[in-house]
């Protein structure tokens, strides 16, 4: 093999690069060295390369784009899926999620959660994603098991919590667990995710961001999710919760907002101006009846935005596909214009800006010549994606996860023809069942 | 065989009849006779029967419900799916879908479009609909082909319309329509729909609703979708929409309202008190940045509300998974209160009351004794659908239409393991893809 030799090509494609000045190929070929994209670009430039190709991946007309980036989840919280709905939003955290959290979450519960989210985030197209959860060496060990990417964080409570039983351990536990997983590959990212302003204390917040800023990870937070936070915040600190946060100096780009729905334009002007990025959630938002992020404006004052699908406790799914949809919807809805949030907008917000969100837009969220070959391919030969008059629209507004066929992850398959091929979903499946029945029984 | 004999034993599954007082059996068994249920209930009790069944079939543990229903589309329209999307509503409508639709909209691309449209109804478990369209005669020869049941109107505008070039004639020709294929089937039932009170004089809907009583037919309108079409309709008559229909006498049990989005108390009271129904259409409200439909007043008022996709134009698929947990969402965040539109309430909406909307009642919209054998089934083996703590939850907010993989109607099997038995798929893609690169190439 000589050194210019390429281990596959995909041909045949309909090639949605996200790459600003070369979106759309048609059709598109694609070449791939190791982990990495070496040529990308209109099949007749590149048929050259088909010879000495290792593998030829002939994808017949389907849609091939980045993978979907998913900016806030807690991926083990597929234990929780639709155990608790419809409920106002106290009673359901406080006496189902927390409790339930409290019994039930630990290393191994959270690692076959985990590997069930990985299973259902991979077989709707995402590849990479932020998470924030209790024992996340549990999550580092499923997420890597499965081949996917992450940004994995550290939960941090001011109570105690599932492998944190002293609250006051929990700051050093979240830098232990930093200092344990970095550098450990170039897939799996350690970061804190400080849960909220209203369950954790000002030092608390504090020396966490102090943390994060020394060992250079990112920090996440759940704020201006709901009016009685705002109300809470602003009554216990004579300030709403952004202004709070950058009171603390908490503020600034390797800052993650997750939702930050309850937020005026003043606001909004210093998340843009610390550079603090944002996490949207519009379905968790819905469903928790939380309210709508002001994400036009958002997108207008210059704040970096991505797109996340939260935990399946108040989703109840972790497909992107779907997410894209409800996002563009939403903020048409919100602000009463169709014109909003239009398709090509919210695939950027799940893919180029979700690798910004991650720190990995080097690497990842664009198929361009040197980046890691995380993709994935759909499949267009099915009624709903007929016809094709314009492939931003088409993925998504009529596109949902089960239409990817196959999941490329740093030039490792992780999923053909629907089948993940990184672990045994049998087992896993069966596994989060078993901790259902004992989650039901003991009630 | 016996007088006693079935033709269809179904075992081994996880029925949720939406038969009030009996929804849920686990394990529960089904059995068939010609096209119509004739046994429901835990499977213990119904083990009897599978010794005389001409045929068995074991779904596994998976979900047995009855077919969904579709209260209000365009089914042909998926001709023009992502032609033109986040566009201001009058670019929309003006520019693109009006000269299309007068350009492309014929017997034969409305038989094609249809027949799209209902392989796509078909794979993501819907089995019956309303539809209102122009050409509708290839509206009926393409449903009787799939299998599907349908009410299918014939659209009135006072315009120069495909399939009626003077709208001197429009009204004639929609009696015409209801006269020819009246009695036709048991599956395929005539109405009207008279497009909106803004393209429809006052003597027209008057006509229409006359033909309408006469021949026991149901009369279906657009109205109060948008707050332009309240004030112009206000401007005219000097009356809301919904004042304005009442006022014509419009409003009645066989009326269905399509969107109800701009209506006030008042107005519901109205619709409640004279049984008009309305077609809660929440994505394509969305998507067109009309508005939300106070649809938990509507409910509390007693209105009869079912669940619609609209055409793909404006949502931009048929997928009445993905409207259900819309609907929910969208009700939650419109009244900020996440108890409101449980899943329950919006599963039966896709059920029961659209059954009540077709006027099918006593055939389809449950599984019960004497009704027609319309029944859907999902696979629960998947990694989006673990654990199952309640189904209603599962279905709504967890569930997708790629999730069905088998659909009976009338007790013929219209697909089986996702494949669509009663007419060529690949046939009908490759049509409308032709249709679809004319409209392109002439535009």
């Amino acid at each position: 093999m000589s050194n210019n030799s390429i281990d596959l090509y995909i041909k045949n494609g309909f090639i949605l690069t996200m790459n600003p000045g070369m979106e759309i190929l048609r059709p598109g070929a694609l070449a791939i060295r190791g982990d990495s994209i070496v040529a990308v670009g209109p099949e007749k430039e590149l048929q050259g390369m088909e010879a000495g190709a290792g593998k030829i991946l002939d994808v017949q007309g389907g849609i091939v784009l980045p993978g979907l980036i998913n900016a806030h989840t807690h991926a083990a919280m597929t234990l929780f899926r639709g155990l608790a709905d419809d409920l106002p939003l106290k009673t359901w955290l406080e006496e189902f999620i927390f409790p339930s959290e409290a019994r039930y979450v630990n290393p191994d519960s959270v690692y076959w959660g985990t590997l069930l989210a990985c299973a259902e985030m991979i077989r709707s197209g995402t590849t990479a994603f932020a998470d924030g959860y209790f024992c996340p060496d549990g999550v580092v060990k499923a997420v890597d098991l499965s081949g996917m990417r992450g940004l994995l964080c550290q939960g941090v409570v001011d109570f105690p919590a599932p492998g944190v039983p002293d609250p006051a351990q929990n700051v050093l536990e979240a830098e232990r667990f930093v200092e344990k997983w970095a550098g450990y590959s170039s897939s799996i990212h350690p970061g804190i995710f400080c849960h909220s302003p209203y369950v954790c204390s000002t030092e608390t917040i504090r020396t966490v961001k102090e943390i994060c800023g020394r060992r250079r990870v990112s920090f996440f937070m759940h704020a201006a999710e709901t009016g009685e936070e705002r109300s809470l915040i602003k009554y216990r600190y004579g300030k709403t919760p952004i202004h709070y946060l950058d009171n603390l100096q908490v503020l600034d780009a390797q800052t993650v907002v997750i939702h930050a729905v309850h937020v005026d334009s003043e606001e909004i002007e210093v998340l843009a101006r610390t550079g603090t990025a944002v996490a949207h959630c519009p379905e968790s938002n819905m469903k928790l009846a939380s309210g709508i992020a002001p994400v036009v404006e958002m997108l207008n004052k210059g704040v970096l935005v991505g797109l996340g699908t939260d935990g399946c406790a108040s989703n109840n799914d972790l497909d992107l596909f779907k997410e894209m949809d409800t996002a563009a919807k939403l903020g048409k809805i919100r602000y009463l214009d169709p014109t909003v949030m239009d398709a090509r907008t919210v695939l950027r917000m799940a893919t180029l800006e979700g690798a910004r969100i991650l720190g990995l837009e080097k690497e990842i969220g664009s198929l361009e010549v040197g980046k890691k070959a995380d993709i994935i391919i759909l499949d267009l030969n099915q009624p709903h994606l007929v016809p094709c008059y314009d492939p931003y629209s088409l993925l998504v507004y009529s596109a949902r996860g089960a239409d990817v066929q196959s999941v490329m992850i740093g030039g490792r398959m992780v999923m053909e023809n629907k089948k993940i091929l990184t672990f045994d979903l049998d087992e896993v499946m069966d596994q989060v069942r078993q901790i259902s029945m004992e989650i039901v029984t003991k009630k």
